[in-house]
């Protein structure tokens, strides 16, 4: 069976203790008071624990229904997402003005944690919706905002993103869906989407969809793409689903997992639509909606590792098999438990090493976000900038790492974790979908050397590079941080060099940069991961110096042990990383075609 | 849908001009003509493409059925398999005497490597079936051998292996099934038997399991385990199946893949066996079957790895996507295929280097087990000390790769990957399991610090080492191979200093051999590949040198490139885990249980 408790002591420590120097604010900048938020957070746990939980394993093996163009979620979801909705999860970080809590990103993004690790399939559906609250939030006309914001923000109407046709999902460029004007101030538009997560579902009153197609005068290409609102059903005056709108759902997909979750493919036939933002500009548009789920992609993987570590653990201490090397630790039982073992171990703390250091790497990012929002000049930019850089290293590291630790999980239980009995191999067919959608990890890479490594000439790197290296150069004589400082700045220092190459060499050829840019994105990743640690690792040094009681240190205690195994036992992979990026493309791109 | 050719010029590339100062010759000896090696290939390769491969896909989506104690396969592999044995294929590599072909193992292995490419869940009915021929040809009284090997080699009867119960799996010394004489010569076991693979199904008259016991006066632990011979249905004196025998399926597992290969519980009331080999010695005999299961699993892997390969190329050769970024290739299509892409061709080529890397070192190994049966001497020793040490690094290397090899193939696919139309979803899923049966990976990893590599004061490891760095010495200054050499002698060195470390750490303490265990495999098995890849670069330069024809000369100048892929952008892995190994175990076993 899957165990998932929130982890609330890490998530206060990384958002007290860690990034306790970032003032809680609401997104109207009143203070919040921290055992508010602890009390959210408990309330987040109580529910995913509750109501979430019990549905991952059912949904999945119910999976969606599809009949006559109606979509039935599996049992329990309709119940789960009126408590949602109810409770006011969908409203927590959305604008007050249309209804919202106004609640920041950083203590948001670890609800959206908690959503996930209990039932993925059924996060997507909230998920989507904000992602459609906020492409319209941002884009939208006053109208249409306060037509459909509000609904959005209760959750009485869900959203959903229509990008993917048959033959394109990376290069939209290729979409044929057309919209003609229909001479009223609105569009008509026809075509087919794939891959439409909650595009028809039996969970809300309405969908809406925002739409990528193309007008009658679209230059060829991404240049010539727009963007546009189309509902499920036309609102009426007063805000409720009025008349059906030609938008059908005609299959859902059959996929290696999050089955809780409807896949659609979507037929628009003359369906009504709303242009928002620019004709031809509806990419960029439809990029804010993209970047903020990218991310929220990147929590997918933070979570189902969490999930599955829980799951590991119980298990390792559960299972009886074969004694200690260094002797029997439990002679009294028929065998030790296998968490004596140190190649369990080795698997657990890497899962370990990977969720909170993700973590904390989350809520760094989450506080950038929050300032680019509603901070002030230079410093408004600057977390900008590292947020832009950030995106593409949290998608795809996190979900590469999340699908490393779900299986790390099945391979702790064995045999046993193979059988569908136990639920972790769900997680392992949940988790490999976050590697691909919102863009796969090969894209975010090439997002990262091909626009955020070079923009503005280097700037975003920067407000990476000058903070690390300014807390390395402090710490290097430090008794007990100088070792991880030393190993720290050996992968920076690897880092930086990776960077110049792929700048130098990238700037005459293309293909250069694209060769290096996956491990480029996994060695910063883990060099983010390591500083990540670090500081972690004072925190706790700090918090024990202070004598707290048994539980506490004990606490403290694992803090810095795992810092120690990620130093030591992970972060040397960026010296191998480094190594592959500097031989350069040649061994890539020199096999002709035929020879495939 | 799934596409798959066996790699026939591939495989008599490693067969005939890298392993060609291999004699081919029969198990008695006689010297087999190359061309009738060849024509059994191309037979194999018609038989896995035309019969197996169609059954792939419907027969992971159907399953096995069970009812009332009966499993039935999927429709279609009754009759697969009664092709599969008429055609002879169940006798290949088995002993004349009793109606084999007496094939040499280096030929097997690509057969199986063929079945297995071209239905995973298929092979393993009559890839169990060997391993119990096996173990009876080796353990078995004459009486035994003659009543049942004949049936075994002819495949109107299969076999199991019955080790795992639902409380212990890798600790075997927990069994609690028994056996007691019945006062005529035989036994009569009681007990319970999870995960057994093919414990029950429709496909042939009779089913023999091999099954782990204790008897009544066993001494404790793995030393009082026997085995036993248990018919499904008791032989009339004349070989024809009689009487049922008291052992019933009482249920078969949901599992995350192999859908199409019952793994059966199985209850033993009071049924009737025969002891194999010494009382309480059963756990060395199993392991004669074991240990080729170990092997022919590592096959599955690369094998998976190839298939998944080979679809991922056929749809990067067609999906249109995108432009080259040096320029338009295709500028008569509305995009290119994404094989032009630097990171498609990363994923495709570290999937090739991974299968013929793999390829080559699974038949240095066959030849060694060919040459360990009917060598003399010390070349025979020298042989079985090669094939005890690789045994654990086949089965774990290649189906680490055979996994990371079957998700590229996801992710080269994207969302297309994660849906179930195309099948490669479902080469992830039958992967998996191969990391974990027949022992675990990690178990491997510590068969090979703790037994293999301490073995006879490391005489075991002078196997690999005295042929590699003789060969690397000898070409260090090869104006081609030079810097190749280089690379490799790095990572040998790696190698060396790694093993001296957990030879001399392990001594002192079991759980420093155990805490390096895992990275100490891959770094090892990273090396041999490596050691193959020169090996194979060396042979295409030879080739290249005698002018082929176009066509070969495609073929060996890929050899040249992913050669040098591998060394460049896979080898330098091994950095890092040296860095890692040498961190010893203190990261790991620090922390207390209740800290997890």
């Amino acid at each position: 069976m899957q165990v998932y408790q929130a982890p609330l002591r890490d998530m206060r420590f990384v958002l007290h203790e860690l990034h306790g120097d970032t003032a809680l604010l609401t997104q109207t900048g009143e203070a919040l008071d921290r055992d508010l938020v602890d009390s959210i957070l408990e309330e987040a746990a109580k529910f995913t624990h509750d109501v979430l939980l019990p549905l991952n394993a059912k949904g999945d093996a119910e999976g969606c229904h599809f009949e006559n163009g109606v979509v039935r979620t599996p049992e329990g979801f309709r119940e789960a997402y009126r408590q949602f909705r109810e409770g006011g999860w969908t409203a927590f970080s959305c604008d007050p003005a249309y209804g919202g809590q106004g609640l920041p990103e950083i203590v948001n993004k670890l609800v959206e944690e908690m959503i996930c690790s209990a039932n993925l399939a059924f996060s997507l559906y909230p998920g989507l919706s904000r992602g459609a609250y906020q492409l319209l939030h941002e884009h939208g006309t006053e109208e249409l905002k306060s037509l459909y914001l509000p609904h959005l923000v209760d959750g009485t109407w869900s959203g959903t993103m229509c990008l993917t046709e048959a033959h394109c999902g990376t290069d939209l460029g290729l979409i044929r869906t057309r919209a003609v004007p229909d001479g009223e101030g609105a569009y008509r538009l026809t075509g087919s989407k794939i891959f439409i997560s909650a595009g028809e579902h039996d969970l809300t009153e309405n969908i809406i969809h925002f739409v990528l197609a193309k007008l009658p005068d679209a230059p060829p290409g991404t240049k010539g793409i727009s963007l546009f609102l189309v509902p499920k059903f036309l609102p009426t005056p007063d805000g409720r689903p009025g008349a059906r709108n030609g938008v059908l759902c005609t299959a859902i997909e059959h996929k290696m997992g999050i089955n809780g979750s409807a896949t659609c493919q979507l037929t628009f036939e003359d369906a009504k639509g709303w242009l928002i933002g620019a004709p031809h500009r509806g990419l960029p548009a439809m990029f804010t909606m993209m970047n903020s789920e990218r991310l929220s992609v990147g929590i997918q993987g933070l979570a189902i590792a969490e999930a599955a570590y829980q799951s590991a653990v119980a298990y390792a201490k559960e299972r009886l098999q074969g004694r200690a090397l260094s002797g029997a630790k439990h002679p009294d039982k028929p065998a030790d438990p296998i968490l004596v073992h140190p190649d369990v171990r080795r698997m657990l703390l890497t899962m370990r090493a990977y969720t909170e250091g993700c973590r904390a790497l989350s809520l760094w990012v989450a506080a950038a976000i929050d300032q680019s929002e509603r901070g002030e000049g230079a410093a408004r930019e600057q977390a900008a900038d590292f947020t832009a850089l950030m995106t593409p290293i949290v998608k795809a590291l996190f979900t590469d790492l999340g699908f490393e630790a779900a299986n790390l999980a099945v391979q702790v239980y064995g045999g046993h974790g193979y059988i569908k009995d136990h639920g972790v191999e769900q997680y392992v067919r949940d988790a490999r979908i976050a590697q691909i959608y919102e863009g796969t990890n090969g894209i975010q890479a090439l997002d990262l050397v091909g626009r955020k490594l070079p923009a503005h000439q280097g700037r975003y790197l920067r407000r990476f590079f000058h903070p690390v290296t300014a807390y390395i150069a402090e710490r290097k004589t430090h008794r007990e941080l100088g070792k991880m400082a030393g190993a720290l700045e050996k992968a920076v220092g690897a880092l930086q060099l990776a960077s110049a190459f792929i700048a130098e060499k990238g700037l005459r050829d293309a293909e250069e940069a694209g060769a290096a840019a996956s491990d480029y994105l996994r060695l910063f990743g883990l060099t983010a991961l390591g500083y990540m640690w670090m500081r972690m690792a004072e925190a706790a040094l700090g918090a024990l110096a202070r004598k707290p009681g048994p539980e506490e240190a004990l606490f403290y205690q694992a803090k810095l042990t795992t810092a120690r195994f990620f130093m030591e036992r992970i972060l040397p992979q960026t010296a191998g990383l480094y190594l592959t990026i500097k031989s350069g493309k040649e061994s890539m791109m020199a096999l002709p075609e035929a020879a495939f």
